[in-house]
C-alpha cells in the first residue's frame, strides 16, 4: 500500500487524538493509503519527544517551518491552539500539503477567507476536524433527513454544554484569552454546535446573541499566585433563523453543573423529530409522524449496526464505539478524499461559513440586535 | 340516572382508593348507573365514621353481616385484609350481590374455588380488583398482542420490587402473618404479577420458586417493645413456562433498595417486545422488528392519546394521569358489566388462576422442584 | 365545616379541571371551608346545563354578571378565554368576590395593572392559577433552591412544546386569533414557562425574542369550508438575562413533533443542577456538587415521598399522581388563603409581571432587539 | 522497553479485538513491557495472511504445537472456539507461557480443573478474559460494594440478552453444537454474566435453571441447503442462591427482540442499589439509602472521571470510551500481572468456579430441581 507521510503540529490533548486516529484506520478501515506517522512539531523538546516515542512518530521537530519544506511529507495535521491555524495552515497549502485542520477554524472572517482563498488555489485537500459529523448517529440523522423522515425543519435546538469552568481556581490559559481563542464556549463549543446545524438544517440567516462573564477573575496558568482577566464569555445563548425558515437556539457554557460534554441537538420536522446527545453518542432518538398515533413515540435508535455508516468495520450490534472513533472516521474519509482529489466535508469554505456565523453573534451580543446574514 | 347502592367493606389504604373511585366513575365516564356510596363497613366505629364523613359515605355499619341482608344495597365492595375476603364474598354472592373484590383473592385454593362456585351459582357480576391491567399503558399493550404485533411471545420477565421492609423496624402487621396473608410479596406483589402474565401471555404450565426470609424477628404492630416472628416470606423469585411455550420470569421483594412501587414486565416476541413500569405507568416501550433495521429502536409511547383506552375521558395528550384512575376505570367496566349482565375480567376464575399458580409456587420453593400445573 | 360557595364562568377544558379540584379538594386535604359547586356560567345554555348536571353545578346561569351581583356566592372562578378575564376579575373584585382565575393572565399590561389594582383595593384573595408551580416535584425544586442546593444560579433552560397545529387543518379558534388570546404560544405557554422562571430564578432584566409564523392561513372554526388568517405567532424563542444575573432562553411552540405538552426546565447553578419535564411530572432530578465526583451523577428523584409536599395527601410511595392534581392543590391553597386572609401566589402582582415579560418579548419581536424591563 | 513476544491463536471476531488491545495497551497505558505481535496461528492459510498483514502479526503458523515449542513467545493469546481451549491452554503451561485465554473458559469441570492445575503447577501467569470486568464502570461497582455502599447484598437481578437467532436462517455454527460450544446461552453469555456475579456478590450457594429450544432445526453453516439439529438451549433462566445469603437471577437468551447486547445487572442491599447495562456501558447507576429521603433517587453516574480506574488513560470527563477499550484494560492488567508475578482476576480457578456453576445449572434444568454447589 502507497504510503502517506504525516507531519503533526501539537501535541497536548488533539495530537493524541489525532496520533491515535492515524495508527488507527488502516486497521479497521480500507483505506487506500497506509498512513505514516512521520514527525511531531512542537516547541517543548523533551515533552515532544516522549509524546513521539509513546505514538510512534518516527521524528520530532521544533520548527514547524522546516516539515512545509519537506519533499516526504504530504499531509499536515494541525493540532494546534486557534490562534496558530491560520498561519500554518497558509503556509501548508502554499506548500502543496493536503491540510487536516482541528477546529476551531481560526480567530476571523479575514483568516478564514485567506485559509479557504490558499487551499483552493493550491489544489490540496482541506478538512476541517468538526468530528461529531462522523459520529454514526448524527450521519445517520443526515441520511434521515435528506430522505425527507422529518419533511421541512421547522426547528433546531441545539446546546453544548460543559462545567469545567465551575471550579472558580481553574487558571486562565490560552482558552480565555481572546487573542488565542478568539472567544470562549461561542467560538469552542459553539463552532461545533453551528457546524451541526449547517450539516443538518443549512444556511443561517440570522442570529441574535447574549453572553455573559461569570467571573472575571481567575489565577494566571503561568502564575497561579496572581489573577488576571478573563477575556472571553462564559457564555453565549443564540437565537438563529434559518434560510429556509427553521427556527433556532444554540446555547453554549462552560459553566452547566453535571454536564460534562453534553453536546445535543433536537431537530423538528413537520414529517418527524430527532435528538442526540454525545454524552449517549451510540444513540439517535427518532419521532415519526409517519407511525400510528396508538404506537408513535420516540424511537432509541441503538447506531451500532452494520448497515449504520462507519458501524461494520468496528464490532457487532449492540457494541458501543466511543469519543475517539470519530477521528478514525474522519482519518478514513480524509484519505479516500486525497485519493480522490474530492472535496471532504467539513472543509475549508465550511470554515468560513460557520465563522462567519461565529462573528455575526459575537457582533449581536455588542450591539443587543439581531444580525442578518 | 338509576341508583346502584354500594356497601364498602374497609376503610383503610384500598377504602380510600375505591371511594374515590366510585365519587369519580360517572364525573369522567358515561356510565349506566349512579353509584350511591351507601354504607361503609369496619370495627373501628370512630375511625369509620370519620372516613364516612370525609368520603361522603351516607352510613356507617360495624357489623357487615347486616349489610348483606338489607334489599337496598346493589354492590358489595370487599378491601379487607385478603384472610377476610372469603367469607365476605360468599356472604354476598349468597345474598345476590354483585361484589368488587380487591385483591389478593383469598388465602388458599380451597378457598378460591368455593368463592367463583358460590358467585357463579348466584349469577351476580363477581370482579378481582387487579387494577394494573386498567392502566391504559398495560391494555394496549394487551391490543397489541391480540392484534399480533409480538408475533409468538417467547419470554416474560417480570417483577415487582418494593423496599418498605428495609427498615427494620416495621413492625409485625396483617401482611407479615400467615394467617391473615397467606404469604409475603409472592402473594401481594405477586398476584400482580402474575395476573399480568395471565392477561399478556397466557397460562402456566409449571413454575419454580425460590423463597427466603432476610430479616426474621421485627416488633409487633400491637406492642413495639416485644419481637415476633415474620411469617412470611421477603422475598420470592419464580421460574415459569407457559403452556404456549414462552419462558418466564417473577421477582416479587419488599427488599429492593431504591423501588418504590416497581412493577415492570419485558416481554419478548418473534416480532417484538414491549416494557413496562408501574413507576411511570404512562408509558409503553415497543420495539418492532418490522421496522428498518436502520430505525429500529424501542418506542417511547406515552399513552396518553384519545385512541387509547380510557384515556379520552381524562384530559388532552400528554397530560399523564396516575395510580387512582386505574380504579377509576375498573370501576367503570364494573358497572357496564353489571349493566350488561356480561363477565367482567379479571374475575374470581381468574382468582383461582392465580391462586392455582402462587400455591404452586409455594409448594415449588418448600420442594426445591419444578411444580407443574 | 363552614361552607364557600362557587361560581364557576366557562364549562370547557378548564371548567372541567377546575370542578374536579372543587370536588377533590375536601376529599384529599384538610380544608377549612366545605367548597360548594353553586353555579356555572355559560352561554350555551344547552351545554352548561349538560355540564352543571355531570360534575353536579347545583345552578346554571348564562349571565354572569348576575352572580357578581348574589351575596350568597364567595369564589369567582375564572375559566374563560384569555380576553375574558379582565372585565370579569374586576367586576369579581368589585363585588368583594375572591378570585381563583386563570391563566394566562389577559391581553396587555393595562388590563393586568387594572386587575391587580381593584382586586388589591378590594381586599379579595385573588389567585393566577400557575397550576404547575404545584406539582410536587416543581415545589420541591424551589424548597432546594431557596435552601442553597444550587448555589447561585447561572442558566435558566426552559421549554413548552406541544405539537398540535402540525396538523394543517386545525381550524382557527379563539388561540389563534389576537383579540382573544393576544398572542399564540408566547401568551399560551410562554406564561407558564415565565411564571417557573419567576419562581425559580427570579425576575427578568432583558428579553430577547423571535417569533415566527410557519402557516399562515387555516380553515375557520365556525366554517372549515374557508379560510382566515392565523394572527397570531407559530412559535417564539426568546433569551433572558435576570436580575441576578443568570441567562436563560425560553423557548414555546405548537409545532414540535411528538412532543404533546413537554414543559421543561434545566437550571444550573453553582451548587448544582435540577431538571423537570411535565410529561414527567412526578420526577426531578438533581446533580448536586457535593456529591463525592466518582459518585456523582443527576439523581432520579421520585417525588412521591410524605415529605414531598402534597404528596401525603395522596398514595404511598411509588404511586405517581396525575396532571389535575396540580388543581387540587390549587384549589387546597386558595381555601387556606381566603381562611387566613393571606396572599397566595402566584397572584395578580405575578400577573402583572408576566405579562410584562411576555409584552416586552413581543416588542423584542418586533423591534430585533432586546428589550430591558 | 522490554519485549513480550505474543502468539494469537484465532482470528474471527476475538482475534481483532485481542489483536487491537495489544496494540494499543501500550500507547494508552504505562505497560512494564512492550508487546510484540509475533505470530497468528489459525487453519485457514490465507485469511491468516491477510489478517496477519492487516493487524501487524510479523508471522502466521497454521500449526499451533510449533509456537509453543519456541523460546521466543512468552505469551499464549487463546481466541478459538471454547473447546479448543482446554488442549491449548494445557499446552502453553506446560511450555511455560503465560496465557490470556478468551471466555468462556472451556466445556466440562473435568477440562477446568485439568487447565487450572497445569497452570498452578507452571507458575504461569493465566487470565481468563471476561472482560467486563474491566469496563470503568463495573469496576467502580465492585469498588463501592467493596467500601459497604451497598451495605449487606440482598438481591442480584442479571440478564445477557441477546437477538440474533430470532433469525429463522442464522446457521448451525460452532455456537449451536455441543461438542464445540458445550451449550448455548448459558455457556456463552451466562459465563459472563456468572463471572459478574462472583465479582459483586461472591459464591453460590444453589442454582435452579429452566432452559428451551425455540427453534430445533436450521440451516447447517456448511451446507444451508441442509437442515440439522440444534443441539444446545435457546435461553436460560435461573435461580441462584449466594453463599452470603443474597437472592438471585440470571437470565440468558439469544431470542429477546430488541436487544442487541444488552448485559446488565441490578444488585440490591440493605444500603442502596446498583444497576448496569453494558449496551450503555459509561454510566453506572446508584441509589443510596443514606441519601436524605426527600433527595434520594437514582443517580446516572457517567464514568468517565479521571478518579475512575482506566478513564484517565483515555479522555476528559464525558468522552465515552467503548467495547474494545475493556480489552486494552485487560492487556494492561495482564502485563502488570506478567511482571510483578501476582495473580490477575478473573483466572483458572475463577474459570473452575465458573464452570461448575454452569454445570449445575444444566443439570438442574434436566432434573427440574434445585442443585446445591
Amino acid at each position: 500500500m502507497e504510503k502517506k507521510r504525516i507531519a503533526l503540529l501539537g501535541h497536548r490533548f488533539m495530537g493524541r487524538a489525532h496520533s491515535n486516529a492515524w495508527r488507527q484506520v488502516s486497521k479497521f478501515f480500507d483505506t487506500p493509503y497506509e498512513p505514516v506517522l512521520q514527525v511531531v512539531c512542537g516547541r517543548d523538546q523533551k515533552d515532544l519527544q516522549q509524546f513521539a516515542d509513546q505514538w510512534g512518530w518516527a521524528e520530532v521537530e521544533t520548527d514547524w517551518t522546516k516539515v512545509m519544506a519537506r519533499d516526504d511529507i504530504d499531509i499536515i495535521d494541525i493540532a494546534l491552539p486557534t490562534h496558530l491555524h491560520a498561519e500554518t495552515a497558509i503556509a501548508a497549502a502554499e506548500a502543496g500539503k493536503h491540510i487536516f485542520c482541528e477546529k476551531p477554524f481560526c480567530n476571523s472572517i479575514a483568516q478564514a477567507e485567506a485559509m479557504l482563498d490558499v487551499a483552493e488555489k493550491a489544489g490540496v485537500v482541506h478538512y476541517l476536524n468538526h468530528n461529531y459529523r462522523r459520529c454514526p448517529a448524527v450521519f445517520q440523522a443526515k441520511k434521515m433527513i435528506d430522505a425527507g423522515e422529518l419533511g421541512e425543519i421547522l426547528h433546531w435546538r441545539g446546546a453544548y454544554q460543559q462545567s469545567w469552568l465551575l471550579n472558580p481556581n481553574h487558571p486562565i490559559d490560552w482558552k480565555l484569552r481572546k487573542k488565542t481563542a478568539a472567544a470562549g464556549p461561542l467560538w469552542d463549543l459553539g463552532s461545533h454546535a453551528v457546524d451541526l446545524a449547517h450539516f443538518l438544517v443549512g444556511d443561517f440567516s440570522s442570529v441574535t446573541c447574549q453572553t455573559t462573564q461569570f467571573q472575571k477573575r481567575r489565577p494566571l496558568a503561568e502564575n497561579p499566585s496572581k489573577k488576571g482577566d478573563v477575556e472571553v464569555e462564559c457564555s453565549a445563548l443564540m437565537l438563529a433563523e434559518f434560510t429556509n425558515g427553521a427556527q433556532g437556539t444554540i446555547e453554549t457554557t462552560r459553566y452547566a453543573s453535571g454536564r460534562r460534554n453534553r453536546h445535543t441537538f433536537e431537530i423538528y420536522g413537520t414529517g418527524g423529530a430527532l435528538t442526540w446527545d454525545m454524552e449517549d453518542m451510540n444513540r439517535l432518538k427518532f419521532y415519526s409522524e409517519k407511525d400510528p398515533r396508538e404506537t408513535a413515540g420516540f424511537r432509541d435508535i441503538m447506531v451500532t449496526e452494520p448497515v449504520h455508516e462507519y458501524v461494520k468495520n468496528w464490532w457487532p450490534p449492540g457494541h458501543i464505539i466511543g469519543y475517539e472513533h470519530t477521528f478514525v472516521h474522519a482519518a478514513a474519509d480524509f484519505l479516500r478524499a486525497v485519493e480522490s482529489g474530492q472535496r471532504i466535508a467539513p472543509n475549508f469554505a465550511d470554515g468560513v461559513r460557520i465563522t462567519k456565523v461565529l462573528e455575526a453573534a459575537l457582533n449581536s451580543s455588542e450591539s443587543n440586535a439581531r444580525v442578518f446574514l
